[in-house]
């Protein structure tokens, strides 16, 4: 049970291994010691939920009734602050995220299309959504949104582009220190080579495709137009679609077409006082393998 | 046909006896006229063309095909004021609720689940989207957005609690004065005593959790973080799900969820001069219906 | 090949003709030059791509993979301005459009639905919420939303109905000139006898149903609240339903939903900036079609 716990973290990124999950816990730490604290405790929640209330066996075991519920603690605390409430919040939050994940599953099941972090979107969404309702949750503080609303240069320097591109790795997770990045990254190679490389190759993707359009510099090395291609990237790139020339053109339009998303969710969260999270990667990761069996020169993996 | 009207203004809270539904239409009365008046006239509308266009026979009988209508009569008379064009508007409107409840139900049969009251959301959130559009719409009266964005205290008293608790049974129907949650609750103990058990507890637990997150107290007393806990706890405790301690676990947690989700979805609707109606019971059923098959210890009921 | 990319011109309003498809690119070129290139530039890449990744090849032949990207291209020169850029986001944004009309194609089948123009309302939406994000993008023009917020006088003049039901054909394409809705009409006209009736009677109906609520006889005059209806009306008058008489009131009902859809929906996207595209044809189109095989007096077509 304490390996799925483990699991659960490193499968934010697709990777079963434990060992990926111990990483990723050092990288949560690295950025700020809350984080790892909470990430361990909704992974841990959603886990014992899921197999409280009976779910498939394997889905626990591998991790994956936890990745939503580690983003959901890192999230809940970056976004509310670390509080008895947050605490709760979390417990809450992870429990019903367990739901939206079967519920989900079930949902998906025509489709073939996994759940991703949907869940933890979902739940992410509502609980930002409901705060300002709410007095004793108002007075966490509520980060800023993502991507930033700066304006400015639009140049990139040499320190933009090699911190943006592990900042793109490290956004996944809410983080924005490029060593950060890099210690995630150490987890990706750990768990897969071919992974650590899409997701390097798609971080820099979403990066020169939000510096052709001319976003601006401070959001492209902060990783905001990378975290969303590098799931994509990943997720298409062998982990769910065979890995082929032809799968490699795929995921790479995939990369270019979570860039794109980001910039139009970010605009459409704005009057909620939004936040992106990773529903870029979730709408774009659904449509690209839905899309798979039209297309007579890709295969769906796993 | 005369009696399907009328269970259709039971079913809104699932009750199929008629005699639910003549105790709903004293309640409405005893709220005002009007919604009597207009409640019926949307079931009979709705249940007709049901009929009229040759839909299942045992769901008109049944009422199915009616509440939806209950609830677009309801709504419009309060949003758009009593006068020949509402009552156009709720025609037109129940007509199109008949095609829509018939579209869900084709859509959601993979899924194994009911439509709930989500032709009404649509069809009601459609026309307070499209009513500042058009000049004779717009002359109604357009009432004030649930929950209110009111703050103040948050700390409640013996009469906020009790009258809450009746109230969020009368929101159901955009009731907001505790003898008419009373009859309502009259009405659900004539169709099924465990449906107005769990409408009590729903109710109480939708007040607690609003509570303790810190809402104000003027909201929580006229019922606003209730009525979709109420729905949802009766739909999970024993009529859409088996009754049982794992299925009272779960009704509890739709229940918090559903009062979340509330919110959230007030939060949401809030740039387009939004009506939350009861878009939080329809998704938390859904997704807590969908759910039950991936829980061992959960049963799907009828 | 050739031939396809014509027909995608013409698929737009369901027709497979070539000949339709040449006489909707002389209309585009009556209003505008650019629209015609870059309608026939959408339609290239969007067929171009579907035949590369191997799409079904009937599918590529009848214009069904191409005309989602002829309305990107027309509407991307119309908000983004004509310019190496939005050439470039035109060729993406239909490499796009092709993924999510597979993709879409597959989510659409247990309900045998098609997708009508929603890949060309997804990515146009996604394109417009993007481009406040990008230095670049915004420098392009970005037309005024539709309808628009214009208020004034309601009653309609003889000029207003007879130019704006030609501008109800016209506004398919986001052309609003009456002349160039003439030339659509005769382009329809060639391709269906049937559809080119449904279409003008559809037009009168949306404008109908537009001033009966009171909506600025600019906007009607303007088409803005007939292209909706166009499109139901022609969708469910022969083409996806058997034309009967129910299937006829079928029709009417859902040009005058789609009418009011409209008003909603250009309420929704007000916040983002909004453009309502297509977006309420597809919706009413999906729930009418969806509804059919509850209603034993329809049949399905084709």
């Amino acid at each position: 049970m304490l390996i799925s716990v483990v699991r659960g973290i490193g499968q934010v990124d697709f990777m079963a291994s434990p060992w990926t999950g111990l990483v990723f816990i050092v990288a949560l730490a690295a950025g700020n010691w809350r984080y790892a604290v909470y990430g361990v405790l909704g992974s841990a929640v959603a886990t014992l939920t899921a197999y409280a209330f009976g779910a498939a066996r394997d889905r626990v075991e591998m991790g994956l009734e936890g990745f939503s519920g580690t983003l959901i603690g890192v999230a809940f605390v970056l976004y509310f602050g670390m509080s008895w409430m947050t605490t709760l919040l979390v417990v809450v939050g992870c429990v019903a995220g367990s739901v939206v994940t079967s519920a989900l599953v079930t949902l998906l099941k025509p489709f073939n299309l996994p759940t991703f972090t949907a869940p933890f979107c979902i739940v992410t969404s509502v609980m930002l959504l409901a705060a300002p309702s709410f007095e004793r949750v108002r007075q966490g503080k509520i980060g800023p949104a993502l991507p930033s609303a700066a304006t400015g240069r639009t140049a990139l320097t040499w320190s933009d582009i090699w911190q943006g591109m592990f900042n793109g790795i490290g956004q996944v997770f809410f983080q924005n220190k490029w060593y950060v990045g890099l210690i995630f990254l150490v987890g990706l190679v750990v768990g897969s080579w071919i992974a650590a490389v899409a997701a390097v190759v798609s971080s820099l993707i979403g990066m020169a495709v939000a510096w052709v359009l001319g976003a601006p510099a401070a959001d492209i090395a902060a990783g905001l137009y990378g975290y969303n291609a590098v799931l994509v990237g990943m997720a298409l790139a062998g982990i769910f679609v065979v890995l082929s020339p032809a799968g490699g053109v795929y995921a790479v339009v995939g990369a270019i077409a979570a860039t794109g998303l980001t910039a139009a969710l970010t605009t459409f969260f704005t009057p909620f006082g939004g936040h992106t999270l990773t529903w870029p990667f979730v709408l774009v990761a659904w449509a690209f393998l839905a899309a798979v069996p039209a297309f007579a020169w890709l295969r769906r993996a796993g």
